[in-house]
């Protein structure tokens, strides 16, 4: 089974969030950080990567994303593209995000279809130290994910158990995209 | 410091090698593998990852090859694309070459001019397990790396020194080309 941890696109500073009214009516406190979107070359760069993917035929049977609105941005790119056929969201990938939680519940599951691609869309350092403890079973912070980036791992099943993967490719967008934005 | 391990592209199979005259008059025992050349389709993807790596600017100070056939062949086909001015060879970096030998040559050379970025060219297993040793200290065989694949490493300083490096790119030839050979 392979994994791919993409790290979202480039995102506005704090000061460009503007919360919506629903935000600010439906919740009691609000993170601005939450709502941070993707710059417009932000948004161009991933649909650049995006497309490449298509191109080469990487595609996912399902993209797990951060709910973050700048990854579920960069989620959403990839799945119009024909990326994924499937999106869906979860809490533990939020930054500082719970990994023992999150591979308890992908452990557990039960899909109508078997997954043997997934890719999972969140910030760093997270993404990069998830790999480090797929692969060495210890953090070691010695991966670089850029923004737009994307780490695949090969396991030997889908239960995607701590120390055992393989690192086959570390990718930044710029070896992605076509062209110089 | 970045350097970047390269392997070598497709080459063809001991049946292929004929050994020249010069060959045969020269050595006392010919070893077939060190003259296994690239195939037609291994000198065409790794012309397609030279002219991507120019175009992104991804340029070497020095290129540093072992001296089988195959891996000469890829150094030079970078070289010529202007990927590199400077183009050596080195026994350490045959197949089961001598990471430690190579590393303290390295470290007690004098060059003209600095040296920031560096490629080495050589084979598989060892450039995968010399970057987890720059990397974390000691081989896990956990990094793959396929035929004309590249991986770059950065270091705080040209000492190059074991157990320090960040990886920050894992390439195969795939996301490199432009189009399927």
């Amino acid at each position: 089974m392979y994994l791919y941890l993409i790290r979202h696109g480039i995102a506005g500073d704090l000061e460009s969030v503007t919360p919506t009214d629903n935000d600010l009516s439906t919740q009691k406190t609000i993170d601005l950080d939450e709502l941070r979107s993707l710059t417009k070359v932000g948004r161009k760069k991933i649909a650049q990567v995006a497309d490449r993917l298509a191109k080469l035929d990487v595609t996912f049977d399902l993209i797990i994303t951060s709910p973050l609105v700048r990854a579920r941005q960069t989620a959403e790119i990839l799945s119009d593209r024909q990326i994924s056929t499937q999106l869906q969201v979860s809490e533990d990938l939020k930054p500082m995000g719970n990994l023992p939680a999150w591979l308890m519940w992908w452990q557990a599951r039960t899909f109508d279809d078997p997954i043997s691609t997934l890719a999972v869309v969140g910030h760093e350092p997270n993404l990069s130290h998830w790999a480090e403890l797929f692969i060495f079973g210890k953090v070691v912070d010695r991966l670089v994910l850029k923004k737009g980036g994307i780490i695949g791992l090969k396991f030997d099943d889908d239960r995607l158990a701590i120390g055992t993967a393989q690192l086959i490719c570390l990718l930044t967008p710029k070896y992605l995209v076509d062209s110089k934005i």
